[in-house]
């Protein structure tokens, strides 16, 4: 066991992450890193040549996911995985994912400080393309790497500017020899800002995450007709961005019929063609989803949401088909992994609360191949995907001194 | 006058309208010759030749608008203008517009079998962009002609890509040197497709279009937060993209209250910012518009709609502003231009219908420069906009034969 006395060093953890936030800047105070831009090179050198410097092996794979490892004294074992994104949404913040990466690279820093050496390897890992803010869907690579999607298909996905997934990652020099997943793992640790107001509101800093809320998504085609905006009656119209925008409008109404108990419903996406004036659009597609703490009462969401599409295409006159769905929410967290968390802070001394996750995180997919574990750490009022998205060393810290002995307990188990 | 006997080579004009049908094809049927764009290029390219070979001289004027001249007994008069548009909507039909221009080609070659000459010049026009399918607003550029926008403002627009009109007009080498406007006309005439099924539910071919629909048409931008698809809360939330889904189903509430009477409402453009899965966008802006033939009832629905915006605000803790506006259809349809079309059919025994215009037409702008008048030939169905847009030579003819008489009668003057 790590001795109970050992801490990261703050000032270099947080100098890390303030580096990282002069890399791809957005809106004042936040970042536009999206996944396979130049910034996203850029964050990757850096990160890259922060965990050679740390006397990691760098190994990427076919699909951008970078691992850094740091031998084990029995190098054959199954290592323990930490991290989480270095991307970040076209308004994103400067911590969402990020520090979860940089965590794992202080524990390893902080380990070779101590000459601490672990019976398993540790590898700090960055997954591409966490926030679907460029390329549908989101967690699409740890998705990948669990064995959810296919790499091929995941290659071939295109941004809206119909850029390639994998021809970006071999611009940015980033397309690896390495197979997507397909090894043991011991277990997988991530810590992520809490992306809610929770802790702050409790005066806590560690959040241990013990389930998910429910998730249930959907893309929903609307086909129409085009036709002239001018003469064409209102009884022979099809109009699928009028389909669209009713389903969006409806699933909102679903959002706050389920308020008061925490439900939420979200139009994220909107697309139409032709979208443009003069021309009445005969295809659309809207991404939706519910979420709700309660598996149950998401499925009745879900159930209102499906409900509606009948009324939204009687009343545009379009045909709705869902073409993709989806479901999360429900992946097990690893009562052992969390059990360490619980350990390491209780032996720091540290407080915790229990809390559910609203957001999807790539630790979900890697539940599927892997004991699985996250820690949540403040972040000012709630406000994420935003540039207003705030942390403090002061109360982030904590959390990754908990996330590093609870991970030497775990490499050393 | 012109021999009554006299008529258009119906066997050469369709066969030009069927070699356009071959440059830009879209769906099947159809075409997608949008504005500036190489398919465009080509089209302008064949025109002109067509042009020339008719003995005309053509000017290109700094907006790409195309004018060929075939001069007058007395070529300082100012001329007669007859044409329309070239370019289509993404998913179009091969007449919208076409049938127009290569009209007054056909009168030009007509009037050169049979030796005829005008005692003021006739000049064949087509116009840039009138769909607005690639820049807006639509009719850009025999707007600028009229003196509606400024030469630089149009050449400065973009398209969804970025891309920029003045250089795009550069690249299909369609820059020309003409100014823009400026000088003085005779009279313009267009000929179109009606885009309404009234002829062929009647049964006549030619319609005498005496005034036009009135129209209001806005932008309206939307501006709320972004903020993150899951955890927060509903009563927080200032999703763009939500409260302009609410505008555009007002909006077509509106049509539909108004559709007993014949009034339209159509939102026809919705983008919003970011649009992603994962992060409520925080701008949105649609374009919507209402017709009725009856201005008073027209103001009505436009009211409504402007009425709509706070409770669509509400609603959404969105923020509305209406960006940009417009209003047509009220355009004079010159008595005595009207009045030509008139006795012109009458001298050829062709019956005729008077309609009023549900369409915007380059022939809006061109009224506040010069006499103005229209007619209309059947479509099938009235579909427009669209791969299904269909017209045949046996009802599309007579109305080519009647502008012929009325453009020469008015060139004769």
């Amino acid at each position: 066991m790590l001795d109970p006395a050992v801490r990261i060093d703050e000032a270099r953890f947080w100098r890390t992450v303030e580096r990282s936030a002069t890399i791809g800047p957005g809106r004042p105070g936040g970042l536009a890193r999206v996944a396979l831009s130049e910034a996203d090179r850029q964050m990757r050198e850096r990160f890259v040549a922060w965990c050679r410097e740390a006397g990691c092996t760098v190994t990427i794979d076919r699909v951008g996911n970078i691992f850094a490892r740091r031998a084990g004294t029995e190098p054959d074992l199954p290592p323990v995985l930490v991290g989480s994104h270095l991307d970040t949404q076209v308004n994103g913040g400067r911590y969402d994912g990020v520090i979860g990466v940089l965590a794992g690279l202080e524990i390893v820093r902080t380990l070779n400080d101590r000459g601490v050496a672990t019976r398993r390897p540790i590898e700090i890992v960055s997954w591409t393309n966490e926030e679907g803010a460029r390329f549908s869907p989101p967690m699409i690579a740890s998705g990948a790497f669990a064995g959810v999607y296919e790499v091929d298909w995941v290659l071939a996905r295109r941004d809206d500017d119909g850029k390639v997934f994998g021809e970006e990652l071999e611009r940015i020099g980033f397309a690896g020899p390495a197979p997507v997943g397909g090894r043991p793992l011991d277990a997988y640790f991530e810590l992520h800002i809490e992306q809610g107001p929770l802790l702050e509101e409790q005066a806590v800093d560690v959040g241990i995450v013990t389930r998910g809320y429910a998730v249930r998504g959907y893309v929903v085609e609307v086909r129409g007709e085009t036709a002239h905006t001018g003469p064409w009656p209102m009884d022979k119209r099809k109009n699928a961005l009028v389909g669209a925008a009713m389903l969006a409008v409806a699933v909102n109404d679903i959002g706050w019929a389920y308020h008061a108990s925490g439900g939420k419903a979200t139009a994220a996406r909107l697309v139409a063609w032709p979208n443009k004036p003069g021309i009445l659009s005969d295809w659309a597609q809207v991404t939706v989803d519910v979420r709700h703490e309660d598996p149950a009462v998401a499925d009745r969401m879900a159930q209102a949401l499906l409900d509606a599409l009948p009324a939204c295409a009687r009343r545009s006159n379009c045909a709705f088909r869902v073409v993709d769905q989806w479901v999360f929410g429900d992946e097990r967290f690893d009562p052992e992994c969390v059990g360490l968390l619980r350990e390491a802070a209780a032996r720091l001394g540290l407080p915790t609360i229990d809390l559910a996750s609203q957001a999807g995180h790539d630790a979900y997919h890697l539940a599927k191949v892997a004991p699985m574990a996250m820690l949540f750490t403040p972040c000012a009022g709630g406000i994420t995907h935003n540039n207003n998205e705030h942390a403090e060393l002061a109360y982030t810290a904590p959390g990754v001194n908990v996330l590093l002995h609870a991970v030497v307990a775990r490499a050393d188990r």
